[in-house]
């Protein structure tokens, strides 16, 4: 058994602490929040797991074997640093850390003490993400020309980070998993019309051959858009994730180059074919992230959204902001 | 009785001709074009109408009051010039000229001899754009916050232009004459895959009081999206085009805040109202620009689309190009 | 506080079980269902509550007030009996009951004994359906023309009843509620390709002025629709239940019928103009409606959804079988 | 060369012209019509096209062979019937005639006379109907289970049929294409609520095997669909024929029936699978029946879309009004 403590109670939290709780080889022994009324709701639906204030209690708990930090990313690196320095796997909500070199500590320390890390990008655990990287993975698409990101709504505003820190953590680790490739530049701009940060956001993201990625990110929008394009050779593919039962559909479509008979004659032809909108099943993403989270401590694998997938996303983060300041300057990673 | 003559029967010419040639104040004198083929269909449609394939059998025929130019945009001002020297009223088709430098010199010439210039910008005309300046002129919607216009399809490649010179100009129009404001600053990024020649691209226009636009135009998508969101602080409304009966949509919503009890501590409150969707007319919107080119003339009025208008959106044309080879700095306006 | 005892704890259980149960004036005394395991996981879910395998035990406590009857509908009759016999109120699934015959009684055996009968007819309680009862209440929509529902999806088959009695309740009560109007009679068709049960059907209901109702329920369909479309003399509406932010559009659309100039001379002019979607609120309805139920205990009030609301469209499903059985023809109520 | 006349000049006429002009091998030598300036916007379109307002100048013309009647129903079996005494061939607008005897005389006195009728059933040359028709051909459906068609807007109100002789044939046309079945029985309910004429329908059509097909036909619904679903053993369809790019999806749903044991222990397994949307050609559909046409014509083939096509129906639509006037009766064929 795995003894389980988390640290936040907040929006996420009690989806983490319902995932953990159900499963059959975690013994989910404590929670902490400093809001009383959040506890004495965990309480009322689990009557037996401890509850506490302060979260030392939880990093320093002899009885817990893991600890969930599910509190604001400016509290992560403070939360894991104790609980790694005692001892503790970690399973740290995204994004990872405040900063990359916050991240790179955790990651050291970790090595150090043979402690895993685990950053919770919940999206990759979804079947539409896996169908996507599927039919990347295996050629279906052929060699990709961009990726392009739309993840607009009303609000949610966060007090301590942009809207990029905010909604742009989701679609970076997507794309990191999916496209497999490092990234060779940021650049980002945004403005904020509520308060002094970002409100609105759109960020490149530049990749070897051309590939591009484009996110736009934005917390004033009259709908809840979340659609993904991507462009390959041979097919493309539309993920619109609001969508109950398409959400995504792969394209026989593109363009066949001809022999180009001088510099203004390109033949271009356009492939116009069948759509597919695969299956894609609807199992609980967290549910399948928790199993695979003590899988991977059982058979002592390094997942692969252990710290270093989170340092990658931190580091774009950090671009995105380092940008913005420098009037959406193109940043090297 | 306007005596026109037509210089360019590709794909967007026939629609001239046809709009031209159905006005009762206009006579249709003559058609041009180096390719004979597309003239005999114009022979069959219309066997009143003279063809030449001679450029100059037109600008300086002494039939002929007004010239237009729907060519590619590299002969817009060689045509236009000549045109104008001749003593004729040019309607030139959008991009008004390939550089900033020749739409000053047309504007110049045509100042001094009395003669109107005209840029096709079509988009102008359709009850919808005339729909969203309503509601923005008239306060409904609010201090504005973004302007974000997604024009997405595959193809179609222009041999002579990047994805920007060829889909950016409408949009570029459009937000001109909506937003009615002088742009501080440009910026852009794009690639091509295909050759040279970006075929996708994002953009990103800065105005005061941190207003921005944003225009994502792409040739390899695999689905056409025509949809533009505008936010402001009392409604945002959405416009899709390829909606038949919903194209325009207002949103009561928006944010509130409130007073802020120390920096941590701002009070957002999410408004979620109506939605309105006006009736848009479905008049051709050619037709009526048509109509108001031959009232300008008649009533000696400056058109609104006029060269100024048109040099405004090659500005930005121009900007975009600049911030693209500087990789994708602000180019300042 | 009132005792409240939950029999049935299938898929619609639950939700009765936790709504009751979040109510501050409702004391949940005790669950029965046959199934040890569906006992277990409300066991788990509310400790404090009693569960039990035999429904007499709910019906004849003497600690319970009142008696949730949410089992599968051959079973209402009997369950109801005993519990208004035992001189509890009842609160019970749609529909009503197997037969007219037996609603009435139940009708009559409550009336007798001062008791509360509430059939759970959900969709009452829901924002959009109240928003279309004020429209049409209020003279927005002008007379009534037609009312036209669509419910149909890939299964679930019932055991026990045809496609309408499944899903038509649902439709049939709310057109009961928003028409206000006594129907005239009822035609039906149907076919049952699974089973010999049907499992697709077609109702016409037939009221005065030629106001017609028509329904379409199909468990064999492979996309998911609930849709209905009420056309009125000054405007029409759609009402998309699964739009997640529109659900409701209403049309300032219609037709305005001119002096007619002979018999083959009616003028018909085409109104369009604006749409307008009202918002609609997402609180639960159901927990709406167990709000209700106590409040016309608490003040004797008879409810809008009593035993004749339940009548009603067991009336309607009745005639429905016999349309089916004598070949589609047309019955009186 | 074929000569061809053309007698009607309204809605649907001057595409009938347009596509038998564009024909090689025909020569469109006249058309009729009572309204002149119908003729003169022909004239202006077609200087060599001769017009004339007596039909019998068509009919009679020594120098036509083919004559299309594009006229008002209640007049096309006596036009068609002499242009056939006169020995041309005739292309008749749907509905075939006002009525089956009308038909059968006409099919009759053809056949005679070696005379070739085709009914403009335009929908049977569209390639959203050919793809359907294929998929049903080959099996990938499977075993029929119903057909559901919804045809609503608002208006055109026609002053001579109802909305059923309007709006169905298109659908009626359609079915009886892709079944290939004889129909059983008919059934229909329909009320006019701007004059005595029904413009608000429902009709079922019974086949052998309990397949149904039921048409939805509305002239009074403030939103337009177009949209038909076909549900089989294998695959289901949804054909959208709004949809720009995705007209027909075809999913790979449905039931997988198991074992019974026992009457109430049907064992009903949902197979959700993907979902495919075949490519559909953009060709015009009425192009194609104009060359079909002259095919027939040249190699002496029997068009499928015959007379008696035609006459299947009529037989259906006389079948609705029968019903329609026994209140809803099952009418056999």
């Amino acid at each position: 058994m795995l003894n389980v403590g988390v640290i936040g109670c907040g929006y996420w939290g009690p989806n983490i602490i319902r995932n953990f709780n159900a499963h059959d080889e975690v013994n989910l022994v404590s929670v902490c929040d400093k809001n009383a009324e959040a506890l004495t709701k965990i309480k009322n639906l689990y009557p037996g797991i401890e509850t506490c204030a302060d979260a030392l209690e939880i990093t320093r708990s002899s009885k817990i074997d893991v600890v969930c930090v599910v509190t604001p990313v400016s509290t992560h690196y403070e939360l894991a640093l104790d609980a790694l320095k005692n001892g503790k796997h970690v399973f740290v909500e995204k994004p990872f850390t405040a900063t990359a070199a916050q991240a790179e500590e955790l990651i050291e320390l970790a090595g150090k003490k043979k402690l895993m890390i685990m950053v919770d990008h919940t999206f990759l655990f979804t079947s539409a993400v896996r169908k996507i990287k599927e039919v990347i993975d295996d050629g279906t698409m052929g060699k990709l020309y961009y990726y392009d990101s739309t993840r607009v709504n009303l609000g949610l505003f966060q007090h301590d980070v942009n809207v990029i820190w905010d909604l742009a953590p989701h679609d970076f680790s997507i794309m990191d998993y999916v496209l497999n490739k490092a990234p060779l530049a940021v650049s980002a701009s945004g403005v904020g019309h509520v308060n002094e940060q970002e409100d609105i956001a759109y960020v490149m993201v530049y990749f070897q051959n051309n590939l591009v990625a484009h996110f736009n990110v934005n917390w004033l929008s009259p709908v809840k858009i979340r659609t993904t394009l991507i462009g390959g050779e041979k097919r493309m593919l539309v993920w619109n994730d609001l969508s109950p039962d398409e959400k995504i559909k792969i394209y026989d479509k593109g363009i066949d180059v001809g022999t180009t008979e001088g510099i203004h004659n390109l033949l271009v032809n356009y492939r116009s074919g069948d759509m597919w909108a695969p299956r894609v099943a609807q199992t609980e993403a967290l549910k399948l992230e928790v199993d695979y989270f003590v899988d991977c401590l059982n058979e002592d694998k390094t997942p692969f959204n252990d710290g270093e997938a989170g340092l990658r996303i931190v580091k774009l983060l950090e671009a995105c902001d380092k940008s913005i300041q420098n009037k959406n300057k193109m940043v090297s990673l």
